[in-house]
């Protein structure tokens, strides 16, 4: 099975149907299909081949899917770049896999110059922007105006799709490999849980480089739905596209969802063709569930519990479970069940499968799960360790098998849907030279779940403002990754054998509420 | 993704829902777990290992469930025989494969002297009867009681899971070697088609050896429902059944279908239960399929087009297109068009795409397609002949992707859901002392959809009857495939090549109708 099947089948069963739309430009099947054979015809035409690595930088767009598409087609390897990332951050992922081409749209053509300083392998520049091409740059379409369509090559199965990086817990982004068959078989499953059926009409609000949206964009193409694309998630804009392209479905991150039911005009607005909505990627409380189904109530909804590493998806929490009249009430803080497709247990360190109700580490297994990270042989031996993903998720499960997340990977925080991983903060936050020592941990946060905070001992006779810390951060990581609250301390807790307890930190902030449930 | 993962998922959902209903056995999936865990470790002390091949020859039977389950477990590979065949043909199977166990019941072990006899590899019989188990053979329970459970070995993806012998076009029969991969992901699509829902309960009235069983094994094993088993197919056991545990499921081919709503009683008796029946493996006539729409009301159809070879799956004709009302009449002909995880094309005799509404070969590509003949290295390179499965089934294509089958492969005769080579009828035929020459063929018949139909010459001053030729063939063939009608000529149609012209032969059984349409 390949990325590109739902394409072909759509082609072949409703060719005349549309399949895309962005901004004003509206595109059947038969028109996407062409413009992706003649793309990927352009493609080969500057020497891009099979297995080469290619890189995306970009916000939401038609093009971004032709491109995933088109690269699928001649069997080239996507690396999707998290478009909050720093130059240097996405610099470090084009050098790790060696990418031969990046394709870029306008919001980030300032950062072309760095890039192209940076990463050396990077022999082409594609452009899918609105504007002009920039010099030396290949305009998108131009490359599909002027190139013949090829055949699909048909590369599928195991064969790499793409290179997903996710930040590191060691500070160094690190590169999930996921086969074609990994994001079919997920895609599939979910497809078997009842997302997306058929005459589905879905929005890509969550960026495409993100794995959410890469199985919203998997199922819709299988199905043969409408992609209705948005660059990036507005609430006004979200709401205007639904009322105007009858949207059924929608695939948000929590942080999403928070703002489309805190949005005041959401509950004045037509909403009433939207009869699901997937979330995912990060905990959501009961009290945002609650008001989801009281200011959306045509919507039916599902969580998604994965991780880049299995192909988003692990467990699923099924529309039947979400309950506005109370039902069902116990389990609407689960992740949800193993899905069709995945063997998901609970282990204790010494991986034997813990007793229903101890919490320990979710492990899952399946068609799903990475091939491993580029170039870490340790740190995929580590993770893949006697052939289960180890999630670094600390949860418990029911005697229903509904799994409960109780504490994300000890250290990490997320924050906006993101994952931040608090060494790599600590890092940057090191180099600055009043800082003697620090730890970073994630506070509750209204509107982000949670925020980056750091605990901070300065070196003797040193100063430094929460303004200072983030500048000095916003060298050297993304600005979602940067300290948002600090605290100067005289000493960080330590336990006897002189490891940091962050669990000292936390409690304080999190005294009221537990953190990070699901 | 291995054959056994839905059994986990449903030990770790729903460990005491009802797993096996057959006679008076009823038991949990917790006790089907520990019993097959436990036959698991029985099977590995008597010696069967990982890529062992084991032969299953059985009627319907929840230890039949428990057998597959088991031989997955410890990776060993199935050979489930088809019980209609003569003993020298499953011999043919055993020998070819090498099994080294043969499993059987009450039914067959009438058979077994002359397989040990025949079939040198087989070096232990296992006994899945409800009498004693005979002389030199291990029975299942007393394997179940005295063996220690063992851990499920993880084989799956690409590893074999079975051979499953079908009739072969040259008379001999050949091996289709199916991964755990090609069926998990036919079973997945089929999911994600609607087919077995949540709290399905389904029957297994078609033998558990077909392909169409083997869906509905793994799709209901997947889901966590009920297995309801009977031995064999008979309309009066079936509405007990249907009644007494309200089943919701079934899948039928279309010559029990026809039993079904012929038999008098089906119309009074309680059919209420029934959601969804799902039919394939031979022609329905859109006759068959109204009448059962008005015979069984609450059931919704589906129609599975498919093949051993492609792990029964190649297109769906879903529930919304079976309506009483007229609606998508046009359509009802149809196999359906190409589900999620397949290709599908109609290819001319250079394997050049047909235009749509053209007649050509039906091809299929996908995660579902086998890994070929085994030992036959030329038949599976011209049946995957440039990596599409060459199903012989000849059709055309509309313009939105129904596939419709004018012919089966041109020879082949499909009587009560079997498909019959005509060429291994006519080989044994043939053997006949009286018989110059012969050709089979497929006539019309109002119970069997075809019937085997031999157009004989007789050798100078021979005679013979319809019974010496039946009871001739019964001896080298099995009993479906023996001719039920004889026609005696002078000379047999030939074409200016010299090939027999079986359409000319056809003619006069077919004049007012299309032969074999889907």
């Amino acid at each position: 099975m390949q990325f590109t099947q739902g394409l072909h089948r759509a082609l072949q069963q409703r060719p005349d149907a549309v399949a895309t739309v962005c901004n004003n430009r509206i595109r059947t099947f038969r028109q996407l299909h062409d413009r992706v054979a003649r793309l990927a015809g352009g493609y080969t035409s500057l020497g891009i081949g099979c297995g080469d690595r290619v890189c995306i930088l970009s916000l939401n767009s038609d093009r971004y899917l032709e491109s995933y598409l088109a690269l699928a087609w001649i069997g080239a390897v996507v690396n999707p770049a998290n478009f909050r990332w720093s130059a240097q951050e996405i610099i470090y992922s084009l050098n790790d896999s060696q990418c031969v081409a990046l394709i870029v749209d306008d919001t980030f053509t300032p950062m072309l110059d760095e890039i192209r300083r940076g990463a050396a392998s990077v022999r082409t520049v594609i452009h899918i922007g609105d504007h002009g091409a920039p010099a030396d740059t290949e305009s998108h379409e131009a490359l599909i105006e002027k190139s013949t369509p090829i055949p699909d090559l048909g590369i599928g199965g195991d064969a790499l799709f793409g290179i997903f990086y996710t930040g590191g817990t060691t500070g160094t982004p690190k590169g999930v490999m996921l086969t074609h068959l990994n994001i079919c078989t997920s895609a599939l499953a979910l497809l078997a849980e009842g997302a997306l059926p058929a005459d589905a009409v879905g929005l890509h609000a969550a960026p495409m480089f993100h794995l959410a949206d890469m199985m919203m964009m998997t199922c819709l193409l299988l199905r043969g739905g409408v992609h209705v694309i948005v660059p990036t998630f507005r609430p006004e804009i979200v709401l205007d596209l639904v009322e105007r392209h009858q949207i059924s479905d929608l695939l948000l991150v929590p942080a999403m969802l928070q703002m489309l039911v805190d949005f005041p005009a959401t509950s004045e607005r037509d909403t009433r063709s939207i009869r699901r909505i997937m979330y995912g990627a990060s905990p959501a409380s009961e009290t945002l569930l609650l008001r989801t189904m009281a200011t959306i109530p045509t919507a039916s909804l599902m969580q998604v519990y994965g991780m880049t590493e299995t192909a988003a998806v692990m467990t699923v929490l099924p529309f039947s479970m979400h309950r506005a009249d109370g039902q069902h009430k116990d389990k609407l803080r689960a992740a949800g069940r193993a899905s069709f497709h995945v063997q998901i247990r609970v282990v204790d360190a010494e991986d034997r499968e813990c007793p229903r109700g101890e919490i320990g580490e979710i492990v899952a297994r399946g068609p799903n799960v990475m091939q491993g990270y580029l170039n870490k042989p340790e740190a995929t031996q580590a993770a893949l360790k006697g052939g289960w993903m180890h999630t670094g998720d600390m949860g418990f499960m029911d005697s229903e098998g509904y799994v409960f997340i109780v504490d994300r990977l000890k250290d990490m925080i997320i924050s906006g849907g993101e994952n931040v991983y608090s060494v790599e903060v600590e890092n940057a936050i090191a180099k600055h030279p009043s800082v003697s020592a620090c730890a970073v941990i994630g506070i509750p946060d209204p509107d982000m779940g949670e925020r980056v905070h750091a605990a901070i001992v300065l070196k003797s006779g040193a100063h430094v403002t929460q303004d200072d810390l983030y500048a000095h951060c916003r060298t050297l990581i993304a600005g979602y990754k940067c300290p948002r609250s600090i605290e100067i301390l005289e000493s960080l807790p330590v336990s006897g054998a002189g490891k940091i307890l962050k669990t000292e930190l936390r409690k304080p902030f999190w005294s009221n509420q537990m953190r990070a449930v699901a």
